[in-house]
């Protein structure tokens, strides 16, 4: 995309959104005009529109229950037909209260107001403070749908009452509506939160802490098959692996500067002797250490240095998120550190390793983001557009389209950032790719070149997963849990039809562990039926189902989690077919 | 060995340790005296016998330096010689005071003397504060040798003055003292903090804190290969991973009982949000959440969860020592969770897992301990019973020499501890494992079983290489650094003999990668035999050289590094020897 193509893009892009936003504002007016009239009494909060919808809080006579949604907005269609026109106009302090006086948020928020002039909109005889915009009329509004209901603190303290809040969403056309809920169901099926107590993935638990993830059997049996395949592939990369510890001394995040920029992400100290340490939010000063344990020389560069690091950040416990946002992750890290004629060659290696992964995984469309230099910033101009050139050139010469994010780079150098995006189309932060002018000041870091002096090396961070935790809360909601063999925790489950089958069934599952196949047997004393609906409802690949026949033929009837039947296989013809499908990391067969 | 005969032996044990503290105790003494009359003015601290060995702690009026030692010897020799008795005798303390009245050190202990009689050994004219006891005359001081100075505050107070400290050892006969000097020279050859940095395998930073282990590329290659051998050896063996976080709410801790029974060893906490956190001295108490986080039934039993997780445990930074005690460290932890008709076969898989383990790591010599119940305990007798017997059990049957520790065990259940002898001998804590009857009550961990009631499950705590960290110290020794093929972290390079063989060098190289030998080639502008002496060096099992010949029949020049030359090899028949030297995990070619 070049530059005036992206312009336009961007600007008919916002345009659509104004028109979004201003509709879905004016969807919670009328919401509130319906439940006003419906129920006498209620104090009103806000209503804004948000990403996909909107929302209005209110302090209502009585706690509302999902089944009222319907009637709600039976009242607001007709508000909608009535087509009311909205008009705006402004009254001062004192009418505004004389207005509101039955709305103590309402008053609140007037009192608060830093102008004299309160601006009001009115629909038919409802009128709420606000500022707009809206549309013209009711009758603008399109298609609307109320989605849930939740408690909200008024202005999220928890110490000011709790409202209801009644979330909703509005689109221009009916089709465009019911696309919108097919995703939202379809994201609730996928759910990984949903889904990783299912499958029995993960949990988070509140004894321990809020944000801290422990992975389970199965979850675990992912993860390493992740990180095996990660560590393999870095190896194969010309990466070297290291480990790092969890916490350090205040004066090595002093020395990085942590302390100044990062603080109010890092943990409170621990005083260990008398001296502070801080649990590690990033694994970077760690690398610098070593690099600075032994001389270095031009001929030892470049160093790829990779580390699954898990590392801690402070979140408000707010806006934890199951696995997408998370207190302690682990990233899947390096530090690339460089002569400047190297640079343009190890981005690109970085950003062919990247796609490399993320199609293993899967994922084979990208927003990609290329961040400039901010008004803040350190590093000298001419590193800077070096730097950026080299970020360019890999994009361009890989042929991905990108954006520029101006001035959205980091105080320490420009980077690129790929948001990859789920079977629902949604787009996950996920790799990023930064440069680094900072650190290797900070570290004094150097190499001698080969005219005999020292030199101040390039550095590179890279996180191409990102975080384990956020990649596997993704990669659960993209295959909603049906992952492909190569994933899958469970790969085959022999189901004996009845007890004199059991030594085979366990019999097919030892020949098939020693193929590298993870099979297990469902040995349970329960009908054949329950066994195969709750392998299916585990979302297992393979289900190997063995009675007389199978046993006297040294073969297994196999069915997909499609509930396709392949009907009976020799043994050694279904190995040969699950051990391609793991080799080939073949998608997942169902959803 | 029965109950009689391990009596017997022990008692033999003690004799002797007792005659060997004897004799090294008066060679303190005698080093003391030729001190004194060699450096008039010297100040005496103290002068134990400890472990292989005695020191003395000297205020002298010049520094010593390790010339200085031959003369000492000699003086004591000659003290030796004179076979002078060794008399006690007790004095008052204002008697006392007045024989040392130039020795303020003396003077200081005197003072702090309980009683007012004061004990007082004497040789020759040289008399010392002394409770002995002490061999009958200095010519029953057997062959002595002095070591090495060290600096030494006196009674380990940094504010105190510093002394100077010499150690020296004694032995019966000059063939034992003669073994012990070879073996203490074949320590410090071995010490793995020396070839840790010759080897580039790790680094500790005073500027991230004492006791932090850093692994270097080629040190964590090593780790790696030993993670994956022990995944695949604990899926094998029926166990599944997990992964828990490093930090906990205090509250946990509070149940598990840690801030009660473990403060001290555990580091300060975090504050989050109002909430204490401590970093995690165990992982234990997160299995115990996740094994609670379902209802979980008689057949889902045995559940063997394990996890490499890092811990972080207080120890003073004094008795710090290389990868042998650290602070922060990777257990290669699981907890076995089981009905008790299924403990002793759990137990017998645990050791064979085990012994197992062990030999492939090239450890076939093991101490035993079994360690029964202490005065304080936690637990019905019976259960108590139940395991030790199980514990006893396993040892039998599979032949093991163990000791008896009596009352050893933790407060919470008896455990087997295993010690690995490694090249030298030397005897090194390893694997436990440990019954706890006391965490399945504090968490009230249950299962339903047959008779659909609640009952506690049994749970055994076990780390079979028990650290990483220490694991891989212990290894680095007991290889000198020669690690057997398949955990060398270089383990072939390809040594062209001209620059135009380098390009057939890097095929060599790109072949043997294929192939999952780990090699590389050494490209620098340097001669031959230099490149062999580094590799040499750097302990790579196999250096192929390569010149017009071998580039002309795709052959390798085979050199090990026990100097050996297998000469010219088709690289076929030396990429066989090499897979085959891995997959048997061949012990080191040379030490």
């Amino acid at each position: 995309m070049n530059m005036a193509e992206q312009t336009e893009d961007a600007a008919a892009v916002a345009a659509e959104q104004d028109l979004l936003d201003r509709m879905r504002h004016s969807a919670a007016h009328i919401m509130a005009e319906a439940i006003v009239s419906m129920l006498p009494g209620t104090k009103l909060g806000i209503g804004p529109a948000i990403e996909d919808g909107f929302y209005y809080d209110f302090d209502l006579p009585r706690p509302l229950k999902e089944e009222d949604l319907a009637a709600i907005e039976d009242r607001m269609r007709q508000i909608i037909a009535a087509d009311l026109p909205f008009v705006q106009f402004s009254v001062d302090k004192a009418t505004a209260r004389r207005l509101f006086a039955n709305q103590p948020y309402k008053l609140e928020i007037i009192d608060e107001l830093p102008d004299e002039t309160v601006s009001l909109y009115q629909q038919g005889e409802f009128i709420d403070l606000c500022r707009g915009p809206h549309v013209k009329s009711t009758g603008n509004v399109g298609p609307i749908k109320l989605l849930n209901i939740a408690g909200a603190y008024w202005r999220g303290d928890e110490h000011r009452p709790m409202l209801q809040r009644i979330y909703g969403t509005a689109f221009p056309s009916q089709d465009r509506l019911e696309a919108h809920l097919h995703k939202l169901a379809e994201a609730a099926r996928r759910d990984h939160r949903r889904l990783g107590k299912e499958l029995d993935l993960f949990s988070i638990h509140e004894e321990a802490g809020p944000g801290l993830v422990f992975w389970h059997p199965k979850g675990a049996q992912i993860r390493t098959v992740i990180e095996d395949f990660w560590r393999e592939e870095h190896y194969r990369a010309g990466y070297e692996i290291v480990y790092t510890p969890h916490i350090g001394k205040a004066d090595l995040w002093q020395t990085s500067g942590h302390l100044d920029f990062f603080r109010e992400n890092m943990y409170s100290p621990m005083d260990i002797e008398g001296q502070a340490y801080y649990i590690k939010p990033m694994n970077c000063p760690f690398h610098f250490l070593m690099y600075k344990s032994q001389l270095r020389s031009y001929r030892d560069l470049p160093l790829r240095w990779a580390e699954l690091g898990t590392v801690y950040r402070y979140e408000r416990s707010g806006v934890l998120h199951g696995l997408l946002r998370v207190r302690g992750f682990t990233q899947d890290d390096a530090h690339i550190i460089c002569r400047p004629d190297q640079m343009e060659e190890e981005i690109l290696r970085v950003l062919d390793l990247t796609l490399f992964m993320l199609r293993s995984f899967g994922f084979y469309e990208y927003e990609a983001y290329l961040a400039t230099r901010p008004e803040k910033a350190v590093g000298a101009n001419e590193d800077w557009e070096k730097a950026m050139s080299a970020l360019r050139s890999a994009l361009e010469r890989r042929g991905i389209d990108y954006r520029v994010d101006e001035g959205g780079g980091a105080f320490y150098g420009p980077k690129i950032d790929l948001k990859i995006k789920d079977a629902l189309g949604r787009a996950w932060q996920c790799t990023t790719i930064q440069f680094d002018f900072n650190e290797p000041e900070r570290f004094d870091m150097s190499y001698i070149g080969e005219d005999g002096r020292e030199h101040r090396p390039y550095m590179i961070h890279r996180a191409l997963l990102g975080s384990l935790e956020r990649f596997f809360g993704v990669l659960i909601e993209h295959y909603a849990g049906a992952f492909p063999v190569w994933l899958a925790p469970v790969q085959a489950v022999v189901i004996p039809i009845a007890d004199r089958h059991l030594d085979y069934a366990l019999q097919v599952r030892d020949e098939l562990r020693g193929k590298g196949i993870r099979a297990t047997v469902d040995s349970r004393a329960e009908r054949m039926n329950l066994k195969i609906r709750d392998a299916q409802v585990q979302k297992v690949p393979y289900m190997l189902v063995v009675g007389d026949k199978e046993a006297n033929s040294n073969s297994v009837a196999v069915r997909l989690r499609s509930g396709e039947n392949l009907g009976p296989l020799p043994l050694e013809r279904f190995e040969a077919m699950a051990r391609e499908d793991i080799a080939t990391k073949k998608a997942a067969l169902c959803q």
